[in-house]
């Protein structure tokens, strides 16, 4: 059995590893902290875990994560990177699910995160934790900084196109129009996220620039190890989970006549959790709630050279805590869907 | 392993069978029959259950029901009983999701289905799959007739209070506030069940007489061995799934000394999937969701003497596919959770 | 024109004033405090006001209120009755929307608000909102407490029963099983008020006892001239604004025979904000949507003796900013329905 | 008085005519028809209605559609074609809602809504409904064809660009990512529009061809007066009310230096119902909730040449029936805002 520690099991993508990981047949949940709530049992904060879980938060000074084979971060940005070196000392595999080692650029991380980034020989080794990217660097990783939820639905959406040796489309002005749940907003007290204000409601926000925009074009141009260009604009959805990327790619005079269905397909026949739909699909958020697959299906509007890639994800599971899981289950040699073959909840 | 055949997997009974039946151990996913879509694979018409499914719908004339060990029947009031008797003479197990099964007096069938019954000597024979009422005789049934998803919730709130050698409320006037999710209307194209009616909106209907009605006074009825009078109001809340029963007793001035929770917690000491919550919780339908737990709570308002008795369930789970699954579970020797350890999904 | 002023704006019962004052042809918003928003225009924070409002916040401390006709408090309890003196002083009549001067009795006041009372003198004088009980008074108030937005449900729903000469129904037992959209609770950053905790959930809350419940018992006892006992049962609903009331009354042997349609149908024939629907429907709460209308249908389902009232209002309009313009149109002479005749908006 | 018939008052573009002119000083709703609820009154049908519009419905063939001064037609495609020749002969104008009269080439009319076009000549005469762009013509106009909810957000939100001497954006590759939510499919009983369907999920649609396109393109080069290619991708959003389209245009390298934001407010500041936000904002759909308001803002991303514009509006009021409410105010020589001045309603 895998020992794991939770640091930080009061959020979203904190309650939702404890859902996985507490019917994972490798798991064992051995240490989650939370300052504030110290002392009580996970499962009266969330009901849900009742007869699941029976372990108790912890004060972060008291839990032994030392002792834990793999410590999860679902802690605010700059958490991770506090505690991961005495962690790392200790023998303790580190994955984070905030963005502390998504940036490998410094300077790029402090000027979105608005933080100093504190180890930097860290970020160096740190494994960006996109299995169908990068499966063979997770196996043998201590320390994965785990993709955000846009961007691993805007990465896998585009990777078949960018992975080619030449160009296919406009790589310098790639569009991604993405809806998320308000989930991936995180379990914060803010107006915007009151049910109040965003139920029955529709709006983009971040169009500016959010922080998942560095992060995405840093993994397409490692992709396509060409420069990239991409227009991100994010939208906040009425649902509790899923995220909806519509990816809009030029296709070049010169790649029109390729089978972009058969070319996805094959990229991905080896990924159990990449799901590549009949040519014409429509792909709905709730065909992949709760669980781990990324569904994806491509479209050739007639008379237009545009393709248009759809991709739907939970935020919560493939976007963080599944993925998590998943770079667990590479990282100690398990099978890649151990703990993870969930039926999707429909209706 | 269980050969199961489902007839009607269309609708969301059906599809639920289909999500937990799909990842049961001891499950093998025989035969699944509609007319209308004969030929068309279930995960075509359910992409959620891509992968998980690889079964097509059959006709049902070319399905081979009778080889299975357990016939599911998720579908409209009436099929069951004309099939069932065929069905148990080549010695497979009926499970009735609809109401063919459930109420043993056939004239107040006929009044509240508008079909007469065409097997009352089956009718009879049935056992109504209330595990934590009729535990022993669902072990040795061989047709279950499975209750509603609002009389489950009525019946176990109220039969701790009611299963007592003498009274211990007005039974005479008992009074159940319910409400449920839309897809316990099923999955019919109707107009007030269109997100465009239904959400941002709650009312009551049936008011006047739903036929919930004469089921759970037949249960509660056979629970306390005594007369009991119920009025039943169900309400339709913008949600997908659960139902949260609000009930509501008077207790008698002999009773009032009682230790009502003590009471709850004694009954229940050995039912997997009744959770007596503390005193004075307030259970959430989502702490349910998409399992097969069904959550109590008492509260005794100050300065009077109604008990007030909140319960909540997943309708589709607890209310239907997963009740069925647990009688099947039963019926068949296994571990009454093999199957049905879901951890709800919260958020 | 009558001039007005706001104390507390930016929450739902303050845009909502916004809203129908706006359009209200004999009103002119004078001034709207907020001393955090000091000098932002109106429709900066709620954008669905621009072109409509084109004031700004000002800090308390500057806003001239004693210049106004009438000023309305959409703030916390404890506000009004901390500027209520000066302001009646000042020859200005104050409508609070909160609940300072809803009950009589100071001590239960501050046994449920947890405040002492400043001004027992002036709650005194105060006039309860409640035009279809009070209209008289109403018309010659100086301040106005209005009802909440249970209360009013509550309150016009059993009232018909119980201002007769001889009970009807047991109205020692009488039971209301309320459900409210999240706008009940105000504009606040709170968890549980969040998209992704409230919505696809249902739940009662505050069993033990609500603060609706003494204010609502003083009104039925003030209608009833008579004790009253009343079980209040709240729910949260996941909608936005709505209460659906299902009322229990059990109807008395000697008052078997009672017309109660025509009962409810008389003594509503003069109010035009109370529609009783014909017997037996099932009034939904998007038929009130951002209108000042409350709409009740009864019902007795057979073989019991129990009445059971269906009443429906928009929490925000009838149950709060609504129900204050109401209040200032009889105040200041004008028909009743002044600026208030808005059509439900449906779907 | 103008006195109003319509035709088709069951659907949601129909009821929202009737919200809509029941409190329109101007006009007198005389005849609503519907074969199928002959007799009925409509605020039976609408509770939200009662106490408004005291109409009942009449079978066409007793509606004396031709003594109306205008006749609306809420309609599936067909119907205002066979009935408008005989109301125009009467004197009668014709406003219809369906599309019958959008698309001037009859070849393409009959390739996407497969049906011959009945009358190519009043489809000629017939003006397209959008005031913003035809306020001189729809002045004189006998017969109007509205725009559909989404080409009157996309044309606005373009309009400004194309209307230009010389191109600015690269008009062959425009982006318009929509999202709509379910009333603009229509009061029809559809399983995927169910609310146990739609809510909590979000997906594309129509990706292959939506019926808008050619209805928007031939807008947008009637505005431009040169060619224009569109990508366009609706996506259905669980909500009742509200499109929102996100816009993109790559900014040719000539037009670089150009004040966007000026060009917008300048092209729209007569226009009563258009809002350009100020630069940088996010509208959300509830800014414009229940009223006729459209607003825009624009958006530059940080190192892109992309133009991004954000576009909300009622589906049901400036995407329907109140954009007919605001030709016939132009048609009878009213103002423009006439009975349209409704404040959104927020929350």
């Amino acid at each position: 059995m895998i020992k794991i520690g939770i640091v930080g099991g009061t959020g979203y993508t904190g309650v939702e590893l404890l859902r996985i990981l507490a019917a994972h047949p490798q798991a064992e949940l051995s240490v989650i902290t939370s300052r504030k709530e110290d002392g009580m049992p996970v499962a009266e904060m969330f009901p849900s875990l009742r007869g699941h879980v029976s372990l108790a938060f912890s004060a972060p000074e008291k839990a032994r994560l030392d002792q834990c084979d793999v410590v999860f971060f679902a802690t605010p940005h700059g958490v991770a990177m506090a505690q991961a070196r005495e962690l790392l000392a200790a023998g303790v595999k580190v994955i984070d699910l905030a963005a502390d080692f998504r940036i490998k650029d410094t300077a790029v991380f402090e000027q979105w995160y608005g933080m100093p980034h504190s180890c930097p020989d860290l970020l160096e080794e740190a494994v960006y934790g996109l299995p169908e990217v990068n499966r063979e660097a997770i196996r043998n990783a201590r320390l994965i900084g785990l993709p955000g939820c846009y961007p691993t639905s805007m990465q896998l959406g585009f990777a078949p196109l960018l992975a080619q040796g030449k160009p296919l489309v406009n790589e310098a002005s790639l569009i991604a129009d993405c809806k998320s749940g308000v989930s991936g907003a995180g379990r914060k007290a803010e107006i915007p996220a009151l049910l109040a204000e965003a139920s029955d409601n529709f709006k983009a926000y971040g169009v500016k620039g959010h922080r998942h925009l560095p992060e995405t074009v840093q993994g397409l141009e490692a992709i396509a190890q060409r420069k990239v260009g991409l227009t991100f604009v994010p939208h906040l959805v009425p649902m509790i989970r899923g995220i909806h990327s519509t990816l809009y790619a030029s296709i070049l005079p010169e790649a029109r006549g390729t089978d972009f269905q058969a070319l996805y397909e094959a990229h991905y026949r080896n990924d159990p959790f990449v799901d590549v739909l009949p040519a014409g699909s429509h792909p709905e958020t709730r065909s992949v709630r709760a669980s781990n697959m990324l569904r994806i299906a491509l479209h050739q509007p007639a008379g237009s050279d545009q393709l248009v890639i759809l991709v739907v994800e939970d935020n919560l599971v493939k976007g963080a805590a599944g993925q998590g899981v998943q770079c667990m289950n590479i990282m100690f040699g398990l099978d890649e869907t151990t703990g993870l073959r969930h039926v999707p909840v429909m209706p």
